[in-house]
Parts: C-alpha cells; sequence; structure tokens
C-alpha cells in the first residue's frame, strides 16, 4: 500500500465517523444541514489524521481518539465558514463550491461556525480516555484554536493585509498563529492521548516540532499555490491573495526561495522522526513531503 | 448583608477574574481590545455568580471554580457579540454602549467572539480540581452552548421570526436551548464540581431542576421587560421583539399570565432548594425571585 493509499484509507474513517457526529443529537435540522454542508464537502482531513497517526505511532488505538481527531476537523470547518463570511475574506467559492452563507446565508453561517466550534468540545472531551489526557489534549487544542492562536491569527492577517512593510518574522509569526498552531495542535494532541501508551515529554516535544514544521510548510505552498495553481484543481480562483492586499512568502522572497523554504521545512518535520520506526513513521514522513508537493 | 450586597460581592469577584483573564497571554492587543471592550462592559454575571455559589453550597471552594464560573461568562459575552451582528440581529446597543461591530468593525466582532468562545474553553479546562471534574463540568457547558443547546435556540429564535403560527410549546422548547441551557448549564457544572467535596447525583439534578426553573424565568421576564422596561435603565430600545416579529410570551399569554408563569418557575427554583440549609441556600432562593423581579 503507497502513501496516497494508506491516506485515503485514514481519511475515509474520518469521513464516516463525521458523517455521523452531528446528525441526531437534538440539533435542529436546519443548522444540522447547513453544518454538515462544509463539514461533509470533502478537503484532505489534515488535521485528524495527523492526530490519529502520531496516537497511533505512539501507541494509541485509534478507534479511541478518532472523536478527538474529528473534533480538531470541525474546528477547521468552522475557521473555513467564518473566513469566508462577507465581513472576512467575502469568498464565493470554496472546494469548488458555494461557500456556507451563499447556501445558507450570512446568519446561519455564522451560527454553522459557532456549532461546529461548540461541537468540536463535545466531541473532544467524550473522548474515552483517562481524563487527565482529555484534558490536557483538549487544553491544547483550545489554546491552538483561541485568541493566542488561529483567532489571533487571523486578525493579525487581517491587519497585516495592504501593509507592505511587513518583514519575514512578522508574516511567520502570524502564520504560525493563524494555520501551523492547530496543525501542531492535531499532532502534539495525539502524542498527549498517547500517553496511556507510555508515550513521554519528548516524544510531545517531537510532535510539537513537526507539527510546527509542516505547519510552516503548509502555509508557504498555499501562498505558491495561489500564484501558480491550477483554479479548477483547488475549487477556488488564484490570484486572491495579491487581490486582497495580502502579504505572502513569493511576494517577501520569490518564488524559488519560498519552494527552498518549504522543502527545508519538510526536512526538519522529516528529522524530528529520526528516532521511531514502523509504518506510521514512513507515512508522516511521507506526509510531511507530500504538503510541500501537492497541487491542491 | 442583604441579597444585593451578597451578589455584589460575587460579582465584584467575577469581574476582577475577567479584568486579568485575557491580558497578557500572547493575544494580539488589538483583539484583547475588542475581547474585554465587551467582556468588561459591565452586566449582572448571573451565569459565573450561579455557578460559584451552586458549587460553594455544595462544599466547593470558590477559588478554584472562579475560573471554570468565569469561562461561562465568557461564552455569555461571545453570543451577545454574535447575535448583535448585522447578519443577526443588527443591533446598535447594548447594555447602553455602542455594539461590539459598531467600535471595531464587524470582522473584529466575529473573531472577538470566536476568541471569547475558545478562551473560555481554555479557562474551564485549567480548573484546579481532578480531571474526571473538569471534562465532566466542561463537557456539560460544551453541550450547553452547542448546537444541541445556546446555538440551536438562536437557529430556532431566526427560524421561527415572523412565524404567526408558533405555540407554547415551541417557544418553550427555542427558549430552553437559546437562555435556558446555558443558564443551567452554569448551575450544574457547579455542581459537578463540587463532587470531590461529596456532591451527587441528586445535587446534580437538584442543581439542573433549579436552573432550568430560573432560566425560564429570565427569559419571560427579558420578553415582559421589552415591552415595559425602561430603556435608559435597560441600555436598550424596547419594543425590539415585535419590530422584529419575534413571538414572546406575552404576545402569546398576555402580561399578566407571562408575570404568573415567571412567578410559578421561580417558585418551582425555590422548591428545589428544599433539602438545603445556610447562607448560600438564601442567596440562590432570593436570585430566583429577583430574576423575576429585576427592573433590568
Amino acid at each position: 500500500m503507497n502513501f496516497k493509499e494508506e491516506l485515503n484509507i485514514y481519511s475515509q474513517e474520518v469521513n464516516f465517523y463525521l458523517s455521523r457526529c452531528v446528525k441526531g443529537q437534538g440539533i435542529p435540522c436546519e443548522l444540522v444541514k447547513a453544518m454538515e454542508y462544509s463539514l461533509l464537502a470533502g478537503g484532505k482531513r489534515i488535521r485528524p489524521v495527523l492526530c490519529l497517526v502520531w496516537g497511533k505511532m505512539l501507541g494509541a488505538d485509534t478507534e479511541q481518539i478518532l472523536p478527538f481527531a474529528c473534533g480538531i476537523e470541525l474546528i477547521h470547518t468552522y475557521s473555513l465558514i467564518h473566513d469566508d463570511l462577507p465581513a472576512m475574506d467575502n469568498d464565493d467559492l470554496r472546494r469548488g463550491k458555494p461557500t456556507n452563507h451563499k447556501i445558507f446565508g450570512e446568519a446561519m453561517a455564522i451560527l454553522a461556525g459557532d456549532g461546529l466550534l461548540t461541537h468540536a468540545f463535545s466531541l473532544m472531551l467524550s473522548t474515552p480516555l483517562p481524563s487527565h489526557l482529555v484534558v490536557s489534549a483538549s487544553r491544547e487544542i483550545a489554546w491552538a484554536s483561541g485568541p493566542a492562536g488561529m483567532v489571533g491569527g487571523q486578525v493579525l492577517d487581517m491587519l497585516y493585509t495592504g501593509k507592505s512593510t511587513l518583514d519575514l518574522k512578522e508574516l511567520q509569526k502570524m502564520h504560525r498563529m493563524k494555520t501551523g498552531a492547530l496543525i501542531c495542535g492535531a499532532c502534539v494532541s495525539g502524542a498527549i492521548l498517547a500517553r496511556s501508551a507510555n508515550a513521554d515529554d519528548m516524544d510531545e516535544k517531537l510532535a510539537r516540532d513537526y507539527g510546527q514544521a509542516i505547519g510552516l510548510a503548509f502555509q508557504i505552498v498555499d501562498d505558491i499555490l495561489d500564484i501558480v495553481g491550477n483554479e479548477q484543481e483547488l475549487g477556488k480562483p488564484i490570484g486572491s491573495d495579491q487581490n486582497q492586499g495580502k502579504v505572502t512568502y513569493p511576494a517577501l522572497l520569490g518564488l524559488t526561495k519560498s519552494r527552498e523554504l518549504a522543502q527545508e521545512c519538510a526536512q526538519k518535520a522529516k528529522n524530528s522522526l529520526a528516532g521511531y520506526s514502523g509504518r506510521e513513521k514512513g507515512f508522516l514522513s511521507e506526509l510531511a513531503q507530500y504538503i510541500v508537493n501537492r497541487v491542491t
């Protein structure tokens, strides 16, 4: 089985859980519809897969940590819905489909986002593992997705838009918060949930190193694809960063240097796996490379 | 010390913690400003006080549960910011001050709400009590504020607006979710966090009964005040429910019957306190009456 097939199996597992986790829980059906519209619109499921595979590599039972991993995808989805709103990026298309507010209206889109975010914590806090691990992993995700993480990064992105004097340090800080924190949190929470299987502080540190490196790589490649990507494959128009006056890696460093930096990050991520072995190590190593080589 | 003085002492304790819980944690200062603008705009702090006093009555240490209680107030504040947005209720005033988006713009208001909601879970999950209690209490709040609770109630409110055929059962269901769930969750989580001091299932049930009763009373009185209240005291225009085509208790039952129903709820809440004694019991009993008698 090659990397793509293995990724596919993991994301099918995630998709299956996601397709059942909102329905039939006393949630008004109009809200279920709006939440599921974005949640089940596809996507690579990289965050939950990272949580699952880090957990598995360190000895956790993937079935037990699946609800937690899927909670992270709910948080990612909420952030996309809110980002797309007219008051924010005002995007009409996401993954080739009309954005949530285009279908359900702005009010429902705001609430679908709020519903996914709160429901994510319900899922994560139902993880059938020792409570101290559940608290620790959930706190990690609350922090990563919060005002010192993803939400804060979104604010910086907004403040930096149109600002021509941004330097690389500021750009990296913004992306570490906006995109990197949740990707990193996914890896770290997987490592935390594996503690009952004897993962320790060092594993958590390595998961963090790996997550930070691929988080940065992910964002650099996102910026590159917004210039050289294929609209049809991406499912959204390219050139939107420039149109919106956003500072990007290619704008600051040029395309060649940006590609080199992304590759360096992938290498750094692979280095943090040096002490591990087996199938999951190989998968995580290929995933780091896949993030750099991806075209969507 | 009378009830008002005691309520004042509790809410000062809450205010003091709230004034420190956002600042200086790696959160961009523009976001801190927007979050604190609404968080520190006053308000009765009824939800955190309910959590503190239920916890205290059942033997918990209020200092230990204060971060948790304040997390609930962050969630309440986020919901107000999002409710006021142009796409939602489009309100310009809240507690006598311009609403969040009027000062900081719509995008920042959405993010300030998202930031408060996620930060609430960071605070709650940092409660220094046994992990299984922290998980259980946090899950209670995630559920109460989620798509089967507050967010779902907000959706129903939206769907029901302008619908003239609504009956009392539908109206109550909507309010039980929209307002009742978090008020109830505040009481229940206080009882859960007191379990290390020997509170048990029956205490949790009674906290739930009490919370459901005052949650309903709270909403009925809200509807009444929107008709007979004083704009200056309320800090917002009256008559907005009718202007927006919202179904209310007075519209369905008339003012007199609505007042009677609110009083019945207060009595039900008091009844659930029958087995307790001491200062906190007296306070919670007066609080139930205060919710019915309030003019703001």
